[in-house]
C-alpha cells in the first residue's frame, strides 16, 4: 500500500510531529534522535524507513506507521481547549531551560498559561508522607518563594508538592506541575482539583508523556529531570535517605542547578535525606528569603544570557540598557517615577498576580526596580523605555 | 633591701615559675612574653628588671616583686593533694596540641588526672540553657563519643557544657572540664558536684589562672581557645546566633581544628548557630558516629605525628611498626591473640575504663587492635611487642 502523499502549504505547523508521536513505541527518547537525525518532523515523516535506522532506531519501529486513532485523540485533546497546547524543541515557547539538557524532550503537552515555562522557577520536592512541619514548612517556602515572584515548579504528588503548589496559590503565584502520565491522566486522583486551580491561576500542568498516558513508576526519573531542568534551583523540604527526591537532586546538581536543603531534628528520619544533601554540598536554608538570596546570582547570570548586549556602547560610560521584552517595558512605563503597589500594576496591566511578581523580580535582579518599605516599587533607572 | 640569693640544687622544680605567677600584674600573656625570652623561669626572676622591659613587659610591671602572700598560696594548694598540678609548657605533661597555639598558655594548674590531656579528645560547647532536646543530644553525644575512647572537653558551664561531662561519666570515660576563674574556685556553684565527679573518675579539671582567682566575663574567650584547642575537632550542640559558641568555633578553625555541628529545626532559635556554622563549613553531623568517623584521618595524623619512625625499615617490607608508649605494649600484650572485652583489660591492667577506651582507640586509629561484635577487641598485627 502507497504511503499517502504529505500534505502541503496549509497543514497545521504540528500536524508531522502529532504523526510521529502517535506511532506505537516512538517514546521521548527515540523521537529525540529522529529529529535530531532530521531537519523537521515532516521529513522524519516522509522519509524512507531505512533512513530511521541510520538515526539509530531500532528495526521493530521502523516498521511502524503512525496509528490513526492516536493521532485523532491528540489532535482532539488540542482542540478541546484553547489552554491545551503542544510545543516542540525549537520553538519560541519552548524552554531554553530544557535545550542544556542532555536528554530534552522533543516536545511537551503543557495546559495551562504557556508562557509560565519561560519565567524563572524554583523547584520544590519532597516526600509523599512529610511530618507536619515539613507540610507546614513546604508551603511557607513556597508561599513566600511565589510571593517573590519565582515560579514554583513540582510533581503534583501527595505531600510536599501538593504544598509546594499550594502555598503558590495561597500568594496568587504561578506553579507548575510536571506529569509522570499523559497531560489528561491527572494523579493522584486527590491532586484533580489541586491542578484545576494550577491552570485557573495562570499555572501550567506539563508532561511528555501522550494524552491517555498511564503513570508508570518508570516515567518518574525522567519526569524528575524536567522538574529540575526548568528550574533555576531545587529545594529539598523533607526526604528520607531513600527517597526520590534525593535523586532529583542529584540530577539538578549533574544539570548545574543549585540545591537546597531543609535541616531538621537529627532524630527526625526525614531530614536525613536533607541531611545527606547538605553534607553533600547542597546549601542549607532556613527561609524562603535564603533561597533567594541565594538563587538571585544565578537569576541574574541568566537574565543576562537572555539579554542580548547592544551594538553600541552607551555614551554616557554607563552600562547600556539591556533588551526588555514587552511586558517588561509596559510594567516600567506603568510604574512611571512614583512608587506603586503590585496590585496597582496587576490593576493597570491586566495581567495576572504571577505574571507582575515575576516581572518584578526580574526587573529588580537588573536592577531596574527597587523595593520599598510597605510593598511598593520604584524605578531606579532613568532610562525610560518607551515614554 | 638586697633581693635574697636564689636557692640553688634542690629546689622544687616549680619554685621560680610560682614565684613569677605570685606577682601582681603578671597575666598568662605577660608571663608567655617573660619566658619566651629567656631560658628559664629561674633566670628570668633573677634578671634585672630593664631587661624585662626588653621582653616587652609594661614599665610597672617591671618595678612589681614576687607577693610572698600569693606565692604561698599557690604552694598550699599544690601540696594540699596529690592530684593538684602545675604543668609549665616544654615540661613532658604539658598538652603538644596546646604548642601550636600562638597563645599557648604560659603554666596549666591542673585537678586530677593529669595523664589525660595528652589523650585524644573532642570538645563540646553550645548553650547554657539549651532545649530538652538539645539537652539529650549533647548526653547522648558524649555518651557515644566517651565510650568510644576520646575524652570530652568542655567548660563546666550550665547545660550544654554540663550535660557532655555527664555523657562521658555515664559510660566510666575520662572528661576535662577548663575553668574561666581559679582551679579552686569552681563555678557555676551549681556544678561544684559534677566537678568532684569527674576528678574522681580519672578526668580533669584545668585553669591557667592563679588559684583563687573569680571567674570574669573576660576570661572566658581565652578559656574558650584553650577548649578548643586541647581538642581534635569542636562539636557545637545547640547555639544561638549570639552564642560565645560560635566565637569558640572560630577559634577551632583558626586553630586547624575540625567544627561540627548538629542541625535542628529551622523553627528552633538554638539550631540557628549550628546552621550557620554548617553554611560556613562546619560538618553537619547526626550521630557521635559520624564525629567519630570525621575525626578518625585527624587522629590518625596525630598518631603518625607522635610515632617517631624506627632507623631501619622493616625487612619484611610491611609497614614498620611504629613505637608504642608502655601502657600500649602492655594493653596488647594482655590482649594477646584471643579477643578480649574491655572489663577484662580494665581489670588485668589495673587502668582506669577512660584510660583503656582511650589506648583502644588509639591502637584501633594505628591499625594493630580491631573490634569484633559484642564489644570484643582483637590484635590485628602480629608484631608482638615485648612478649
Amino acid at each position: 500500500m502507497p504511503v499517502a502523499p504529505a500534505p502541503t502549504g496549509s497543514e497545521s505547523p504540528h500536524a508531522a510531529l502529532i504523526e510521529l508521536l502517535s506511532i506505537r513505541g516512538m517514546g521521548p527518547r527515540r523521537l529525540d534522535s529522529l529529529l535530531s537525525h532530521f531537519d523537521s518532523p515532516r521529513q522524519a515523516l516522509d522519509a524512507p524507513r531505512d533512513e530511521w535506522q541510520r538515526a539509530g532506531l531500532p528495526v521493530g519501529l521502523t516498521q511502524s506507521r503512525p496509528d490513526p486513532e492516536r493521532s485523532a485523540a491528540i489532535r482532539d485533546w488540542l482542540d478541546a481547549d484553547p489552554t491545551h497546547h503542544l510545543v516542540a524543541r525549537g520553538e519560541p515557547g519552548f524552554p531554553d531551560a530544557l535545550n542544556d539538557l542532555p536528554d530534552a524532550p522533543a516536545a511537551l503537552f503543557a495546559r495551562g498559561r504557556l508562557a509560565a515555562l519561560r519565567e524563572p522557577q524554583v523547584a520544590m520536592v519532597g516526600s509523599r508522607t512529610p511530618t507536619t512541619g515539613g507540610r507546614q514548612n513546604a508551603r511557607a517556602f513556597a508561599r513566600h518563594l511565589a510571593g517573590q515572584g519565582l515560579g514554583i515548579t513540582s510533581g503534583l504528588a501527595l505531600g510536599v508538592d501538593g504544598e509546594a503548589h499550594r502555598g503558590a496559590l495561597d500568594t496568587q503565584g504561578t506553579t507548575i506541575a510536571v506529569l509522570g502520565s499523559g497531560i489528561d491522566r491527572l494523579y493522584p486522583p486527590e491532586h484533580a482539583e489541586l491542578a484545576e486551580q494550577i491552570v485557573a491561576a495562570g499555572g501550567l500542568i506539563l508532561s511528555e508523556w501522550l494524552p491517555g498516558t498511564e503513570p508508570r513508576r518508570g516515567h518518574f526519573p525522567r519526569r524528575n529531570r524536567l522538574i529540575s531542568g526548568l528550574a533555576s534551583g531545587v529545594l529539598v523540604v523533607e526526604a528520607s535517605i531513600q527517597s526520590g527526591s534525593l535523586i532529583t537532586a542529584r540530577l539538578a546538581g549533574e544539570q548545574g542547578r543549585d540545591v537546597f536543603a531543609i535541616p531538621g531534628s537529627i532524630h527526625n528520619p526525614l531530614a536525613r535525606g536533607c541531611h545527606r544533601l547538605i553534607r553533600q554540598g547542597a546549601k542549607l536554608v532556613e527561609t524562603g528569603q535564603d533561597v533567594l538570596e541565594e538563587l538571585a546570582p544565578t537569576l541574574r547570570r541568566q537574565l543576562e544570557a537572555i539579554d542580548t548586549p547592544p551594538e553600541s556602547a552607551s555614551p554616557t560610560g554607563k552600562p547600556a540598557p539591556t533588551k526588555r521584552d514587552p511586558e517588561q517595558e509596559r510594567i516600567l512605563e506603568l510604574l512611571g517615577h512614583d512608587p506603586q503597589s503590585a496590585d496597582t500594576l496587576i490593576e493597570a496591566s491586566g495581567l495576572t498576580a504571577g505574571e507582575v511578581s515575576s516581572i518584578l523580580l526580574m526587573l529588580e535582579l537588573a536592577g531596574e526596580v527597587s523595593t520599598l518599605p510597605g510593598g511598593l516599587y520604584v524605578r531606579t533607572s532613568q532610562t525610560v523605555g518607551s515614554a
